[in-house]
């Protein structure tokens, strides 16, 4: 995929709108046509930039995370994690909320959109997670063959996926900061009253 | 609603004629004419036993569960947390899994099924576990103020819903009982590897 050919301002603008559809009218119903029509372009410069529309909404999505997790660096692994969580607002989480119960549904019917979540926006994510999880290791937070490094994005993903089934509560900043104390910091070990 | 009026052999009967009906034919399809049919009973018996198609099928769904949590009592919580994960067994949990991902697609456009879902299902199950937790905190085990006791249910959704999400692999025993070791019990503050 040559990505170059756009300038980073017009590929921001086509996510958006990627989004945007996908909100209105949802997985389905959203086509390459729509996409191009939306955005003016055409639907060759869709295809060629991004080969598929699996593709070009995995990416959407990435890009629509207001931050690159690796870049979280305050020095602990607990603040990492609460800094993580600052900066999404409640109000952008509940959006998101929408928008991946959404796709939730859409996975279950096309094979494709699952693989193309996986490869471009989960993996990124977990490499993401990874590297902060690395640097506490580095530090001495915590040990590297601790059982459950891997299954911080279990943790996280129950995080989101529960609250909504069993509270009828939307995401929010606040929850996920107590469950970080809560849940997550105790099972990796690290002390959830800082130092 | 009136259970009495039917044997406990003739309710199992009509759960499992619904459990089978929504695997063949996914929740949209299910109707209460084919559960009537395919168990020869009437619309009317179905409709004053259980009131409606959500809750038969919230029902039908409770009464697949091998095992009434409560009463796992092997004296320690790492004892009945494993033995409530060997009591099912792995081509169980493969059906289970295919069965629930169809009805997570059923509950975004079916908000009545949530419902029934949460009242009949989810929080049987949670209060179940509770019942788990409690005679540990009454052993001394964990302390009754732990802030991980109320999310529990969190973390053992985040395993069945994110496995299969990040790793592309059904639900398994072998799987559960290393995320009780690695995640849960920590969390919780007990010592994962037995006295």
């Amino acid at each position: 995929m040559a990505r170059s050919r756009l300038t980073p301002e017009r590929e921001a603008e086509l996510y958006e709108a990627v989004l945007d559809l996908l909100r209105e009218v949802g997985y389905d119903a959203l086509t390459m046509d729509a996409v191009a029509a939306r955005t003016h372009s055409s639907k060759a410069t869709l295809y060629r930039q991004w080969g598929s529309k699996p593709e070009l909404v995995a990416m959407a999505l990435r890009h629509s995370k207001p931050v690159d997790i690796s870049r979280i660096d305050t020095g602990s692994l607990r603040g990492d994690f609460h800094e993580m969580v600052s900066q999404s607002d409640d109000c952008q989480m509940e959006r998101d909320t929408a928008l991946m119960r959404g796709l939730a549904r859409a996975v279950h019917e096309n094979d494709d959109l699952l693989q193309a979540l996986r490869e471009l926006f989960i993996e990124p994510e977990i490499t993401g997670l990874d590297v902060l999880l690395q640097r506490a290791v580095g530090r001495g937070e915590i040990s590297a063959d601790n059982p459950a490094l891997k299954y911080l994005s279990h943790m996280l993903v129950g995080a989101f996926v529960a609250h909504p089934l069993i509270k009828d509560e939307s995401m929010s900043q606040g929850f996920l900061h107590e469950y970080l104390d809560a849940v997550v910091l105790p099972a990796l070990g690290v002390p959830a009253d800082g130092d």
